[in-house]
């Protein structure tokens, strides 16, 4: 692009900041794995580690938006090297939503630590964070390689990802209305649940920061939702 | 302060940005004051009205980041004027997330239309989100007036809508128990309770980044938690 007068100092600059948003992205990739193992294994002090673990995200975050804004100032960039590094910023900020959710895993697995569990409950949640947590990784990717499809995929990906939340919600409402001494644990299962749906939001947020990128447009944002029956879950808080 | 030898353009520069926050303030109180009446009046139109409404906190947000960073590209600000405006690109990240929890809130207002409502659950959630709104208010007004007292209260005052959320939470999940009919109604007025709380957290977050402003240092991310028996929802995702 014409515009990078000053190109190897700014690029050289954002490689590291980038290096580093790689780095919080492995970290919330792990965070999301352990929280998911110590849920399904009941191992509360894998879900400490997972629990105190948040704040080294939340300093890469801070650290991220503070090399930013050094980047911004010292450099100046225009256009496209502007956008690129505001992308920077929002990537952190969505990453850094991830490791909260994982966070919050892990608290409900300390909190539940032996009351018991809902049919295969636990497994599907488990198959539901591998999910998310391969869309994590994929829009990494997809944004490191400025790769816009591979982006638009992961926001189809998301529908997917939805649908599996739906699913487990309806059967996890089905096994509160058989039994009462299920709704408490259902409704921790199901915020679990609804904290991994959200990673996969993320991951679409972080896909449509690379198509801005690489674009220079946002997607729209009203993207499609799977499930349109009324009173259904379309568990979207965005 | 000494570093601000451009202290004319940079200030009317950030004072423009500021005046966008405080209108996006505006906005997101409106939001969730018209979701809150929505809910309460089952009305749909108004519902729908807030949920279209969010594209243009969103606009905000966007535009609010952009600014931001042509500030810090043509001004380099340093020290605190750096820090001044990476507190109003988080700032309008609160906003805009709390944006995103009135549209949510709408968004089930208009999907539980027509299926009933439990005991007085609507007015309780109505009185939550005028405290939590108050909350928003207020801690911009802190960040306003640079007043790191203020915003110190205001985090103080989240421990009240944590409890106010884990009362409702706890009469919710009763008559969930008392009467099978009332699950899946009670997991909406659920889901829309910790939407209300998730703003007192985000007021928080602004709170914290006026005290980041004032003082050069963030407060303690483990903010203390009021509810601390085992199961209890705590209903942190932070």
């Amino acid at each position: 692009m014409n515009e990078r007068h000053i190109v190897t100092s700014f690029d050289r600059d954002l490689e590291g900041i980038q290096a580093t948003v790689i780095k919080m992205g492995g970290l919330v990739e792990v965070a999301l794995s352990d929280a998911a193992k110590a849920l399904k294994a009941h191992d509360v002090e894998l879900a400490e580690k997972v629990r105190k673990g948040d704040r080294q995200v939340d300093a890469f975050d801070q650290s991220i938006k503070t090399d930013s804004a050094r980047l911004l100032a010292l450099r100046s960039p225009t256009a496209g090297d502007l956008r690129t590094v505001l992308t920077v910023m929002e990537i952190s900020s969505h990453l850094e939503r991830c490791g909260d959710y994982a966070k919050n895993i892990a608290k409900r697995t300390i909190a539940m630590a032996g009351s018991g569990d809902i049919d295969d409950s636990l497994s599907a949640l488990g198959r539901m964070a591998r999910f998310v947590e391969a869309m994590i990784k994929d829009s990494l990717d997809a944004y490191i390689q400025r790769d816009a499809e591979k982006a638009a995929e992961i926001i189809e990906r998301d529908l997917e990802a939805d649908q599996i939340y739906n699913t487990l919600f309806r059967s996890l409402l089905t096994h509160m209305m058989e039994d009462h001494r299920n709704i408490t644990v259902g409704m921790h299962l199901h915020f679990i649940a609804k904290n991994i749906e959200r990673v996969g939001d993320h991951a679409t947020g972080i896909a449509e920061q690379t198509i801005y990128l690489v674009t220079g447009e946002l997607p729209e944002d009203d993207r499609p939702k799977q499930d349109k029956t009324s009173l259904a879950f379309q568990e979207s808080d965005e």
